[in-house]
């Protein structure tokens, strides 16, 4: 006890975490001789080029997706901007209403807000005691104009996960697109944008012991989304901009680790999250749990 | 001879530059021990902070700004995007042009293209013989209405530098800020953003032998931006997302070993460039330079 008492413990893995060795050892080619710009079509950048493509195999591969409607981006946040902006302007003639819930990611309040004052119309559901998005009350707030459905899959402060699969059911019922902000998800909730009617999917690499700076935007084939950062023709044309390559490569190993067995994780992580709300509760009073007991 | 012959040789640093062995030594700490989010408040996330400010200042003395006016991208393309969107939009109620050259970068070009999409009017300048944009060329192209004046500060293809001090005291003369994309510009050309009438700058790391997936945008104190990705609140507020920090590191100490020797550098390119442009016209009939034969 006296070891533990003196080593600092982690515990806030919800707001960033280390790097698996593994990921930093995947990176550690592209970091010196593998330096090629992804875009040259010369022989010396193919090494940088097929770092980036394993990557985004194992993306997709971790979220059920192709590779081809997988996008990287600078991180989760920047992928929230672009689903959404990008949404909503490439739809607007058909209408301009946006259901979300109130307790989404700021990348998501935020650009809803700043889409509000370019003439946009956003409905922000309450929750219920447990922090959970009804489908019903999705149901109940779509309009004829409503084009877009956003609602976490997990939330980031009281760790709730939502019925994604029975909103985007909901959501395509009423010919509304609908994204998942998944950044807190990831390693922790299986993911399969088929099954769970996933139109678009944000996530962030260092919420999965993956590297800061590195995200990807899922983009269901066929789905009208407008650019958020222009310039060259990198990303499909879609996303501009010199690919991060050690990152990418990075991001690709850490969801590939992350994803591998989200069961035996989470069976781990619940018996020292089940031990320590005890250990709180138990000795600390007028103490009482946020969030949902076991969603 | 021979062992050259033999040794491949990489003549593409406009595209892209390796990591110098320095800028990847100072990365290597944030890659394993500093890995704390540098939003959050407790001690252990203390040195990944440190280590974004410290870069902070980097960038701020290579281009003669002050760190609060430095704030950090995933690359030039997105603060190209951002010094341009941003201005338009921010500065719409006082006009809706802008003047840029036909020269631009993709990511000034087609950011110009969407802007033009969405209600604001561009001129794209023509150059002369050797790619140089005339000031007096974008004093005639200004009109009221014109709120943003955009010209490269180097050419990525021709390399040619253009007159930027001039443009930009043309520009505020006329009430207009001056954005410049310095991108391939850093370590060639001596930046001063007080000197040289710059209120908007845009850089990319692994131009100057940086990190893929780094840039930033100088943004002069009081100079009226619109936010491009909205989220949480790193930089001030005013770009969302969890900082990419041994990024931002690499890009920090790339930076302050671009701008220690410029002239030598330059002595050394310059002697390099010459004798390959003489062999070259020298030994293939039919050949010519493009570009400005000094500048």
């Amino acid at each position: 006890m006296n070891d533990l008492a003196e080593r600092p413990v982690y515990m806030d893995h919800a707001a960033t975490t280390f790097m698996k060795p593994e990921v930093v050892a995947a990176m550690a080619p592209y970091l010196s001789e593998h330096f090629g710009n992804p875009s040259s079509l010369y022989r010396f950048a193919a090494g940088s080029r097929s770092g980036v493509e394993t990557a985004r195999g194992q993306v997709a591969a971790a979220v059920g997706a192709t590779p081809a409607e997988i996008f990287f981006t600078a991180g989760g946040t920047e992928a929230d901007n672009w689903a959404i902006k990008g949404a909503a302007f490439a739809n607007q003639e058909r209408g301009n209403h946006i259901v979300t819930s109130a307790i989404e990611h700021h990348a998501v309040l935020h650009t809803c807000e700043w889409l509000e004052r370019q003439g946009f119309s956003v409905t922000y559901l309450p929750v219920d005691e447990f922090g959970r998005v009804e489908p019903v009350a999705v149901e109940a707030a779509i309009t004829d104009a409503t084009i877009l459905v956003s609602v976490m899959t997990a939330n980031n402060e009281i760790g709730t996960v939502q019925p994604v699969a029975e909103i985007g059911r909901v959501a395509h019922e009423h010919g509304a697109l609908f994204h998942t902000d998944a950044v807190q998800a990831i390693g922790a909730v299986p993911i399969d944008v088929e099954r769970m009617n996933i139109d678009l999917l944000s996530l962030s690499g260092h919420k999965f012991y993956g590297p800061k700076g590195t995200g990807a935007l899922y983009i269901r084939q066929g789905t009208r989304v407008e650019t958020l950062i222009h310039g060259g023709g990198q990303e499909q044309g879609r996303r501009a901009g010199t690919e991060n390559v050690p990152g990418i490569v990075g991001l690709g190993r850490a969801i590939e680790l992350a994803t591998a067995d989200i069961e035996g994780h989470n069976r781990r992580i619940a018996a020292m999250r089940d031990r320590l709300v005890r250990g709180v509760i138990g000795s600390i009073p007028d103490c009482r749990l946020n969030g949902h007991p076991t969603e």
